[in-house]
């Protein structure tokens, strides 16, 4: 199992990307590829600890930045020659030098090098990309988060035979149920694009559980969520930003207070730390871009070493579980 | 200044719709019609102190729930002789009886009412149901919410309209900052509506400062917030639903924890109680549905007799503002 770094991914690179990199060789056993620009990566690996652990670097002399996008982008992304750390790192896993590319790096940039270098999945017009969302009593799979703004009621249906399939295969959830995100549970509620998607939902053969909103998706009813990346990445943020300002609010009003009242937050602090474990995405590390022919995870920018070691768990777990091969199988026996 | 409240309306109806109609009598000093079944409202109000209120009942025998929907729907809300309570309370808008109309009932058949009964604004196509949304600095009007699941980009601009007027006039900002709800701060970011929506608003003359995300929401950078009535909704339920489930995770955590660490929630529980009312949505009480030509606030189905109190102080504020006459001569004067 060898699993391809960009190790110019996250908004700190390299530290936490070579540090996550190393962590998870030695956790997981997994052969590791660091991919980058060998003047930053070398010096970097040689004030690090590696003894014992199998890594390799590859040089990537360029990168992809928050600054690429558009046309731009999609030239980088596609050029035969490229020699940034994105496009290099995912050639090895077109190569089948590795079985899994991940990048705490540009989502958009990330998703256009995937899309150019290796292409979707026969029957999937368009990737997806799935992260796990914090639910009452776990996680549910949602996507699609953001690689599709504008999407047909058929890319919900792609979406959802994905999300299962990975909730099954990596999540180990059997028979998963999926949801369609709407603006009210009842049959009927949602725009154009979810009146148009539920009935090919319903007819998929899915454990399809209907509409879904915010309420039963963070009180762990679904097991996958499918959406617009439009609004999944709304949903998302929104959540995100949410958490954040009720958890700032509130450490300003106990520090405000009075010593009694700071007293009883120092005591209440130690159970309030899962909380925020629940909530913070470094738990999961990345997200894969599912539909794509090739195992992609992407992290956040703000990625820490521990993130970037689970996104590289996850990525061996998919890699394991033949994601990608059981797509391929399950869009090669649905109906067109 | 008369307000008509439909007392059929929430879901623990008649006692928090007559309670909280008291208290604004009581309070604000203004006159209140109570529209309902008498036989329900007689009985209920004779339980009540009433001394010295000013105060009326208009007999409305039927009541429309959270069944009516679809074609019938719009049907009970059309029909000339309509002895439902939302039907007779908005006919006294209508007819220029009372200044607003408040409802904590069906949200939906509250829109197609005053949509079939009172008619859209000249140059509006589409009422937009438009809340406060709470944020680190006080309140962002975010609309629609729910009224329009799919609209075009011209309906985004007439959302940007009457949101900035109610935000000048109500709740009194000098040139509000209208925010576009995108998956990204970026021009250029967004679905194809979004897309087709900035240029409109970056030449409409408005305070428009491009695209905001749920971070920049929530930190209070907009005044008010446009959007499509299925990610609104989306949003909106998903904020209430992090928010419930983080409360609820904190109190089980700390009900279920050590002698010590109880003692710690209750001392930070009365420095938390105003984090508590930052969420409530009853502090604001209802939304407006603005382009309707005449006043009409919806409340949540769940309100309190507070809430409902409060519903009728935002409906007093917007008839004294003159909302309505407002949105009318920005019309206007918008080019066609």
């Amino acid at each position: 199992m060898r699993i391809v770094l960009d190790a110019m991914g996250s908004d700190k690179f390299p530290q936490p990307d070579l540090e996550g990199g190393l962590l998870a060789a030695r956790e997981y056993g997994v052969d590791i590829t660091f991919v980058g620009d060998e003047a930053v990566l070398q010096p970097a690996l040689a004030a690090l600890d590696t003894t014992g652990l199998k890594f390799e670097v590859v040089h990537a002399p360029e990168m992809l930045t928050m600054e690429d996008k558009g046309m731009a982008l999609a030239l980088k992304a596609k050029r035969k020659n490229a020699r940034n750390s994105m496009a290099v790192g995912i050639d090895l896993v077109k190569s089948g030098q590795a079985q899994a590319f991940v990048t705490a790096g540009n989502t958009g940039a990330a998703a256009a090098t995937a899309y150019f270098r290796l292409g979707t999945l026969p029957g999937i017009d368009r990737p997806a990309l799935a992260p796990a969302f914090p639910t009452r009593h776990g996680t549910c799979v949602v996507l699609d988060v953001g690689a599709n703004p504008d999407v047909k009621p058929e890319n919900l249906l792609q979406f959802a035979i994905m999300g299962s399939l990975y909730a099954e295969r990596v999540r180990r959830v059997s028979r998963p149920r999926v949801g369609l995100l709407s603006n009210g549970e009842e049959a009927g509620k949602g725009n154009q694009l979810v009146r148009g998607a539920y009935p090919l939902l319903a007819a998929s053969g899915l454990n399809f559980i209907g509409n879904v909103e915010g309420k039963e998706l963070l009180g762990g009813e679904a097991d996958v969520v499918v959406t617009d990346g439009f609004t999944g990445n709304i949903m998302l943020k929104t959540a995100e930003a949410v958490a954040k300002m009720i958890t700032e609010v509130m450490r300003e009003k106990i520090m405000t207070a009075s010593p009694l009242v700071k007293l009883g937050g120092a005591l209440v602090r130690p159970a309030l730390r899962s909380l925020r474990q629940l909530l913070d995405p470094s738990e999961e590390g990345a997200a894969p871009l599912l539909g794509i022919n090739g195992l992609i995870f992407i992290g956040h920018g703000r990625s820490d070493a521990l993130a970037i070691k689970n996104a590289i768990r996850v990525a061996r777990q998919a890699a394991e579980a033949g994601v990608v091969a059981s797509i391929r199988d399950a869009m090669a026996q649905a109906p067109a």
